[in-house]
């Protein structure tokens, strides 16, 4: 059976959810779009082929025709939209964040805990990207040996004006620590931020964590990297390494110079893992069971953990403990499976 | 509306197709799989949730509720099945070839221009993907000036025992003619064949083309390269040239060596053409147009022509002339567009 | 014991040569740099430390105090310079070619076989270079097993406006032709040579070369390419091929492209190959026997006669047979060894 | 006139340090070749023409036919000999480290600086890398606009057994010192260090230090890579970035992949950079003026003295202040030219 489709949030990111749901998966039917700005709600859901539009998503959120919902609403909305939509019995995929502070995030936490079922999947598409999947899988093989270190490069062409290096660490960063963390299978023990100066736009973050069994994580965050959208990573085991790739479709040979270009944002880049990750979300639904590969509310959790820590760290110039609660029995039985 | 697909042959590429259309084509429904046999029928179209299975295509052809079909059936059917199919009113993707041999193209072209409609795709899905449709962007905004060379190298892991140089030409070099022929948007005037020898299987082929504009155009064809599936391609011209990049996601390194993988296979390469062109497909047929940039009967009738004049050059040792008929008012109308 | 080293011509090329035997190699002492015009012996003689300069050739080779001759002035004195040389008991390294034809050639290697002593060297400098010593390696240890394709691309940035095809093949298809017989270890049996065509400049030429053990070398010549001086190769053997490599020292992420430079002409791709060749020279001289990997003088007459075969060919319209007189013993010879 | 050098100790790098004066520079003259080990000096001095060997560094540098010294024996003698020779009136090249610590440099400083002259280079070779200089000539003529990050890896396949972090640092980690703040010209502020944790051989270690400027400088030393040895780097601008490169001449395709090589030592990778260093150094001697672009006694002083705080920051888990005596006048003048 189709599942239905409400999509909250008809920004970017809700806009290319919807793209998704509607042309890309036809396990899914977009019943709902939702939007406060009912022009943008109408246009994406007219785009594509929605069978209702609304405004109010509390109100989507009580109809019986809409089984599961996509979250790709403002950050601060995250928290309180989840908790609404699983306890109407929604399935959740919530955009990263979860919630912007470790503490909305454990009110989530607590909500599901207290449904006793699993119905929330954070967004963290890159677990579904083809190069990490790649990555992770010669790993788990055993071709590189016990990891021993990962390094993460994550930049954007140009930040807005007022963005500062904190947002570098709880906006950018949280991709990357979850794609670390779910990568080498492992949690953290601290995190040490690093900023450096420019005389113009917001300066480039370092972090370096320490894994749980003593892996090191290295985390570049570099806003104004002006050169183009580029993600880069290596994951470094006793045997040897293995670097990210990514899809090259054609070499130019002009003017003296052999190029490849760089995309301007991150949306070619993750086209893929974007459909794969909401794919796999669907199936979860029609199975009745989280997809082992997709990220939960606890890994949602850790990721804003992380990211107030790396926060803590590059105010006080010091390494910062990542502390997080006891594991919920529900999330620990999942990663027993 | 959706469209109700038949599929015709369960094979390797039919199995392919069909999962395409249940699993990733919304616009689409997989409404029979036909084939010969019964059980491969039965296993791709329960594995993709068809709503029929049939033995015999014939009758296939005769139901109301299939509004196209793509013929993936054995090659020396499908002009007979592609007739049959536009006879019936549906909209027919065939893979390619359209025929073994010009003559049979010639048959199934006379039944399309006798309708006065264009319902047939031919198969050539290089078309659709991204690597190729950087390439002949480059070049249609201007970017390498004119077009003076291509050069294409295909190569297989293996062929079977009893395959020949000129089935190098007749079976593997068609999709290199169509889409050398595509992106540089001119005819042929001659090619020139040359076989090698080996001690073992089937020695490559090359082949030299000069294009209706002087541009000249190298294809190797090595079935039994041994160590990878490969597909490589290079667009020069006057002022730079461009080659194609295949999508890599992880690099190893590991024991004195940094590599990256070769697939086994064509699927993985193609796979996003396969998509996109069976899409492409949907819609040419939702919107009752051809879609501009898929291979039509005449561009079938093309390449297999272009392959019996490579193999009367391998045959003669000099160079053969590529000798269409004049091309009917219906396709040279569709170029016009 | 120094070799005391003439160099005649003092062009580009002469100057080169100037610089690495006075620069680069101990083993050596530039003696005199010879050249028609005055000033310009004088200004490469006076940069390189030069004991003497002189504008006669034939003066020079009759000095006492000159060991070995550097030949790299205009193609049409080569033979005659080469056989003074040999005959007043002074090595040779002659710049390719040996001589324009195979008519010239063979007067030379007629002179040589006279003397009964190997005293030339032809300058086919590519056997000195990292990335073909490599790729002969790899064949001969038997990694891809038997050969069976060779393809070699040629680029330069800008052709004189006076150039021809055919100059294409007799003036830059030389280095390709020698490199492929060298890194093939075998000879040829046939040329097809192609030309396309272009609104201005030269246009390119393909050649399609058959080896005497079914090999299949194709040899592209672009003097137009615009875009950067480029060499490219690859070898095919039956397990698998190897690709030429390029020494690249930076790539640049910059404006929405990660892009690595090109060099406008052939002296720095080739800059090691010349000082090794040279030293190679340098040392066979002093052992008194050639160096087994350098081309002599046959490999400089089977160079000359495969081009005029592919001029044939050009002209022609069909494959030309490459027909060599009969080895002489000494060549033979020296290839047993 | 030629330089006539001694070279002390006829190790790996002293034997390449002999071989490269002997038959790669003409400028130099192989004097004399000195180990404690006679039948070690003898080897060296045999395989490369010397005209002496000795056993007593002391006693050669009271020959009147030895010019200048390259100091190639163990990290513990270097200071002393330096000094002793610089006394002599010698030249020196001294191998990296100046000294093992940053009171010894300081001592080999107040020596030089008594001496009113500059005699002493420090072998940090990596300054005469094409790579590293392409690297800083894009920065240098404003390509990436204001640097504001140096990553830096330094992978070995293996280390000793009694291999420490500690040493990580003050043994391999001066080469990325120098040639980050070489490339960056910019001194050091502060340096945090971190090290991961294995099973087995020494874990990498992973630096992080902030430049005079606000520039982030990464370093990783990964003594036990295992793969090969790898040397990557990438310098960070406002307007892009530079990756890079290292020369490779072969793409091997076999067996489903696609593969360059990697060394097993640094010697291959460097070998241009040892050379051309070597080269400078004896150019500067017979100009009597320093090699600009040469490290001199200050800059072995300060990669000696980043390590220490490297090593104090692995230590005590916090950042640790890189901090210089004041520049004695003889340098700065240097650095003002």
């Amino acid at each position: 059976m189709s599942v239905r489709v409400g999509v909250i949030g008809a920004g970017i990111m809700g806009a290319d959810h919807a793209r998704i749901i509607a042309q890309d998966l036809p396990a899914a039917e977009l019943r709902v779009v939702c939007d406060a700005t009912e022009e943008r709600a109408r246009a994406v859901g007219e785009a594509n082929g929605a069978y209702d539009i609304m405004i109010d998503p509390m109100a989507m959120l009580a109809r019986g025709d809409v089984d599961a919902v996509l979250i790709a609403s403002p950050d601060e909305t995250h928290a309180d939209l989840t908790i609404a939509a699983i306890k109407a019995g929604k399935s959740v995929l919530c955009e990263k964040p979860l919630a912007p502070s470790s503490e909305e995030c454990l009110r989530v936490i607590e909500a599901e805990v207290g449904l006793g079922a699993q119905l929330i999947q954070t967004g963290f598409m890159r677990r579904f990207d083809a190069a990490y999947i790649e990555m992770k899988a010669a790993l788990d093989v055993g071709k590189l040996g016990r990891a021993v270190m990962m390094h993460n490069f994550h930049r954007n062409v140009e930040a807005p004006e007022w963005f500062t290096g904190q947002m570098a660490i709880s906006n950018s960063a949280p991709h990357e620590f979850d794609i670390a963390r779910y990568v080498l299978g492992s949690d953290f023990r601290s995190i040490s931020a690093f900023q450096g100066e420019t005389d113009g736009p917001v300066a480039p973050v370092v972090m370096v964590i320490e894994g749980a069994q003593g892996q090191l994580v290295t985390i570049e965050v570099n806003n104004n990297a002006a050169y183009g959208y580029d993600v880069r990573g290596e994951l470094v085991g006793e045997k040897g390494s293995i670097d990210l790739g990514s899809p090259v479709y054609a070499k130019y040979n002009l003017g003296l110079q052999s190029w490849e270009r760089f995309e301007e944002d991150w949306r070619p880049r993750f086209a893929g893992a974007y459909r794969a990750q909401n794919k796999a979300w669907l199936e979860s639904i029609q199975k009745e069971t989280p997809d082992p590969n997709a990220a939960d509310a606890w890994d949602g959790y850790y990721a804003t953990l992380t990211a107030e820590a790396g926060v803590e760290s590059l105010t006080s110039g010091v390494r910062a403990k990542i502390d997080p609660i006891e594991m919920p029995q529900v999330y620990a039985d999942r990663r027993r499976r």
